[in-house]
């Protein structure tokens, strides 16, 4: 949901809110809002930066969708055309053909007032946006493209769970995953008190349910494990400095460190993170927070690749489906951005 | 030597420049400069959130000059007039009589152009500044004010080992002292890193040193150790996020965190340390680099009292000497500023 502006709009304002999805057309096995699942007609656009975009990088991965679903990755750092293919060759997506993911949004609606934000997914014959619904499309990756998921695909949304899995998410997304936002584009004092302590007071919750098993919901990965990991695996690279979440760091909090770890090296979860990706996006974009645009040289990432021990805790990580093969090699993260 | 604006200031060059303290006339036994070392002549003006002054209540403490020098603890957020007695009542220091550090300046030189910052020594019957030589002060307090230490005050500045107390203190003070200001107020991601990442290799030096022995120089407390503990005891929580030095926190390093908390909570050490003054004036002063001035909760200070079992390593903390008594109830730290 990271659109073009949201660290420095943001300051104007009081008290942060997340502006919310503006098209929610769902991607569906019976197609009944005019886009049914099929291989290779859309294209997912993701920032490596985004933790609500790379939710959809973690899903598509663990299920196998990399063949049914392409991907394009946005420059980490947008200007006030918002994100940009400057990655590709002559700054153009090669499926797509357009400079800026705001081209796919005007094709869907002209002169729409809201931000451009990843993930969004394109319908690649007409290049319109069809969904930038980060909370749906995930939930859809699971339950709605099962079809085209690879063999061994684990359950990540598995019915017998659902309320126990929507209920930690929520508690996930208001205390965490928006926490850390809310904590750091808070413009003052009591609000970013709030927002921060919030923050730490669901970790150590989620701490102590972590500490007795291995992964939030059941014993199987789940879309809640996802969605906690993406703004995990930032914490200490940006929340806890750029956003003043820094209570503690994330390596200093044994068991979430552990459990952060054991998805980081599970496949599927740390070979879509880019390290390079997150920092320069966060620490060049929000100005409003960081004046100079430098990016910090630490933390020192090698301590996501050390043992964390999580299996003593039992699980079954893909449940009865097997871990996913190796990535593409065109969608490998550079050296620059890997621990 | 923090001055009223260095962090905005500073913003407006490439790269950071400490500016050298204007006022050197030394306070020693002969008082060939004019100014004799006397009991109760002269007046310490501090603020605890500063580096560079934490170091002479460090050593006044030590040494027992707590009756023969007062001590004026300024407020930690300056104004365009800098250093302010807005504790005080009145908002006047009440020994000096006066509302602004300023005063003392132009006291002792009308249109002066250069920045008031402390620690600064003024004379009391006079009110005029006598020196603002942060570098000369402590040195001048272990060597010249020794009349008046305390029975059992230890020799912080040995003759025998000044040669090796010099060399570790230059190194120290440009990579460490200096280099976390270079690093938290360089414009350029160049100049940054460079000075980032030279903290960092001198740190990595130190915590060798410091894996073999308990002190940086000899077996007992110097001038060298006073100098490094004012730069460490605000790592965590300011240089680690405001001044991005973030390689590692240095909780994270446990040699270095042996050695800061052995420190600590040695008496004299972490009985001059108000975290709050060091926090609020940080985050609230350098509006160039925290624009919106919010302060954050963090980190945890809880670490510093616990056991460092630095004693293994031998030592004699105070040589032939003894350790401080107590702090005078009208200078310990208030609850906030305390872990």
């Amino acid at each position: 949901m990271s659109d073009g502006g949201d660290g420095n709009s943001a300051l104007g304002r009081k008290a942060f809110k997340r502006s919310r999805s503006h098209f929610t057309d769902r991607i569906t096995a019976d197609g009944r809002d005019g886009w049914p699942v099929e291989p290779g007609r859309y294209r997912l656009v993701v920032s490596r930066a985004c933790p609500w975009a790379s939710r959809s990088l973690v899903s598509r991965r663990l299920l196998g969708l990399e063949d049914a679903l392409s991907v394009a990755v946005a420059d980490p750092i947008q200007d006030d055309r918002s994100w940009r293919f400057t990655l590709d060759p002559d700054g153009r997506d090669p499926v797509l053909g357009i400079r800026f993911l705001g081209e796919a949004y005007d094709r869907r609606k002209t002169d729409y007032p809201g931000g451009v934000s990843v993930p969004a997914i394109v319908d690649v014959p007409s290049g319109r946006l069809v969904t930038n619904d980060y909370q749906q499309i995930t939930l859809d990756f699971a339950t709605e493209w099962t079809a085209l998921h690879r063999p061994g695909a684990p359950d990540l949304y598995p019915q017998a769970r659902r309320d126990e899995i929507d209920t930690v998410m929520e508690e996930v997304y208001e205390d965490v995953n928006n926490g850390v936002y809310r904590a750091g584009f808070a413009t003052g004092q009591k609000e970013y008190e709030a927002a921060c302590s919030g923050v730490f007071r669901r970790l150590e919750l989620l701490g102590d349910r972590l500490s007795r098993q291995r992964y939030l919901v059941g014993d199987t990965l789940t879309e809640a494990d996802i969605r906690l990991f993406t703004t995990l695996v930032r914490f200490d690279a940006v929340y806890h400095g750029h956003f003043k979440c820094n209570r503690w760091k994330l390596a200093e909090h044994p068991v979430l460190w552990a459990y952060a770890r054991d998805l980081f090296q599970t496949p599927g979860f740390g070979d879509t993170v880019d390290f390079d990706h997150i920092k320069r996006h966060y620490y060049q974009v929000h100005t409003g927070i960081n004046p100079t645009g430098i990016v910090p040289l630490g933390p020192d990432l090698a301590g996501w690749l050390t043992p964390h021990h999580s299996e003593e805790l039992g699980g079954r990580p893909f449940g009865d489906g097997t871990p996913p093969g190796p990535v593409r090699p065109a969608e490998a993260i550079p050296p620059q951005g890997r621990p």
